[in-house]
């Protein structure tokens, strides 16, 4: 039979993450793509001991059984509760579980994007923000970025411009560009965004990711008018594949994004929940950070360190403050780089997958997380051999 | 700030489904709501060895690391055989996991609807596959249903008239009536539809629960054209919260629908996938069906003794040969009795939720498999009462 799609997929392929995935596949090739938290930072004897003692605890066959929406009671008072700690207000009613932190830009998307609408972007920003807003037929429109993060000027004219319903940031080392939203600009954001009635959705799911510097407030922290909708994430902390994010928002927002989620998955899996509360309440995600940082920080230096050594002049790269990305610009064209590197068994993602437009051709983005330090250095060694011919 | 919500959620409200779980959650009710299997049925032992070894192994690191979006691929082989078994003929490749066979709904409705396309339904038929379609502002349309499932010639006056995406059906034990579609009726329908150019979604969570009669070939099983998408689920033989269900198409649709989970939800987390297949793979999964059968049999007669002695002899309910759920036309208004017996700690779920356009007020859905027998004929005496009154 001949398929006749919705206008929403007809056209629509599978974003490079997918490449991404399949690229990993291959132990031989030397994979700076993907954005997976380092193997050896998972917590896996912690996971195996909560797992355990959850379903041989008392309530082990409610884990099992049907669980409500809005996501594990527990779970969400300990998320309230951790947020607290970041200076985010909130309770357990102001918390949403989703299935990992991506269907929380599905559902915010869901809530708000009508056919045409316009989502306001940093250019660069997370690929898959720009390619779920297709699944909606909305319009991403791009903002100029600086070395601190959005251009606050452009930002406010193209929100008169275009008047946009969404502004979707990764505010802390952002993906792809590793950039760190500054302080000032937090404020202003809220500020701007609430005077506009633009709705922020803050996806942060590395903040706790951070090498050098001090954290700063989320922009939620600064949010007076109950339009910031915050994301967090335990896929870089606990395990990306227990697939558990959390959703921080007003009431009224909370009660709608669950109207939202319940005509898709009905619940996030019960036991993921479990676990990653207990990693919450027993203080062990914290320690699991504190642990892993020094391992980050180390490959980042190392990256950094062969990227100075190998890399031609021309290429132009910031140091992260923290994350899993370092992001540089390449004197030839990203693709034409890709297709070599890969046949020299290098692998990275390419800079215009990032764009709102698909610009930024000269651009690459560069994963230290989940490869050696050697294996970084002989990576990073044959793309400036590349890059130098 | 006043929230500018898209057009699809705007008016929606949360679906029964939600109250259902709200009232489940005091234990004094007797609950004939929900859809949940029999608690003391849920394989909580087989679960957490195989959750222990799974977590013990030697890829256990592997499972808590990002996987691919198409599902865990011991799995995607293990449900290829365990659909073979049925008579469905597929390979890994044509089989997608999701995170819960709603899901697969939820994705189905994507790929297809647009803006008022039209959906055809038996009717009634569950209601998550109405309320799905209003996020995608599809219309639902019922096709006329008799004791053995919809009505052919019914169908095909709908389809010619209103040239209709896709058809929605559960084959078995259907959610919210119990019947069972024929296997004339199924050969039937795979023939129409492929005639016309329809999507089938064949939903088919209950399958394995059946009581009494015999196995019937799928819809699927006569698929000729690639027209058919099968839907299956582990909610009711494993565990719901597990979140994990299956879609089986063709290799093209697999592809698509790929991408549309992908901006979603990523994939489906790795650990509750692991223990399915370890279900399937050790057989484990049809041990306690077998099980399992007799504890929801005897469940379904008690209802069924206790309406046949209580309820007033204007009540009509046909026997289901298996699933979760007795129908039954009620001689009064069932919003009016439902409250009644909210007031009297029993609760079910109005037949209206249930129907295309909102009639069928002299319905309810009873669910035996959550309770004792005792309770059942407890809650099923309070009923006849209020019906006899």
């Amino acid at each position: 039979m001949e398929y006749r799609f919705s206008e929403r997929m007809k056209n629509l392929r599978g974003n490079s993450i997918r490449e991404i995935f399949k690229l990993v596949e291959s132990p031989e090739v030397i994979s700076f793509a993907g954005g997976m938290p380092a193997s050896e930072c998972l917590p896996l004897d912690a996971y195996r001991t909560y797992t355990d003692e959850l379903l041989s605890g008392e309530n082990a066959l409610s884990l099992l059984q049907y669980g409500a929406t809005e996501g594990y009671r527990p779970l969400r008072e300990a998320v309230a509760k951790h947020v607290g700690g970041m200076g985010i207000k909130a309770s357990a009613e102001n918390v949403l579980i989703v299935s990992g932190a991506q269907q929380g830009i599905d559902l915010c998307y869901k809530l708000f994007l009508n056919e045409g609408d316009v989502l306001l972007v940093e250019d660069p920003t997370y690929l898959a923000a720009l390619h779920i807003a297709k699944t909606y037929r909305a319009r991403a429109i791009g903002v100029r970025s600086e070395a601190d993060g959005i251009d606050i000027v452009d930002l406010e004219e193209k929100i008169r411009t275009h008047r946009p319903k969404l502004l979707y940031l990764v505010p802390n080392f952002s993906n792809p560009t590793g950039k760190t939203l500054s302080e000032e600009k937090r404020r202003a954001i809220a500020k701007m965004t609430a005077e506009y009635g633009v709705i922020v959705l803050e996806d942060d799911p590395y903040r706790a990711l951070r090498y050098s510097g001090r954290h700063l407030p989320a922009i939620k922290h600064f949010d007076q008018s109950e339009n910031v909708v915050y994301l967090t994430s335990f896929s870089k902390t606990i395990s990306p594949a227990m697939r558990v994010g959390a959703m921080i928002a007003s009431r009224t927002l909370i009660a709608k994004l669950t109207v939202g989620k319940q005509a898709t998955d009905v619940h996030t899996a019960t036991l993921s929940q479990a676990v990653a509360m207990r990693f919450l309440r027993e203080g062990e995600l914290e320690r699991r950070v504190e642990a892993s940082l020094p391992v980050y920080r180390f490959k980042r230096d190392a990256m950094l360190k062969a990227m100075r050594r190998y890399f031609p002049k021309e290429a132009e790269f910031a140091e992260p403050e923290g994350g899993l990305f370092i992001w540089c610009k390449v004197p030839m064209p990203a693709r034409e780089l890709f297709l070599q590197a890969i046949s020299q068994g290098v692998a990275f993602v390419c800079g215009s997958d990032f764009f709102a437009d698909g610009k930024g051709e000269q651009y690459i983005r560069l994963n230290f997380s989940n490869e050696s330090v050697d294996r970084i250095e002989q990576g990073i060694r044959i793309l400036g051999d590349l890059l130098k011919r």
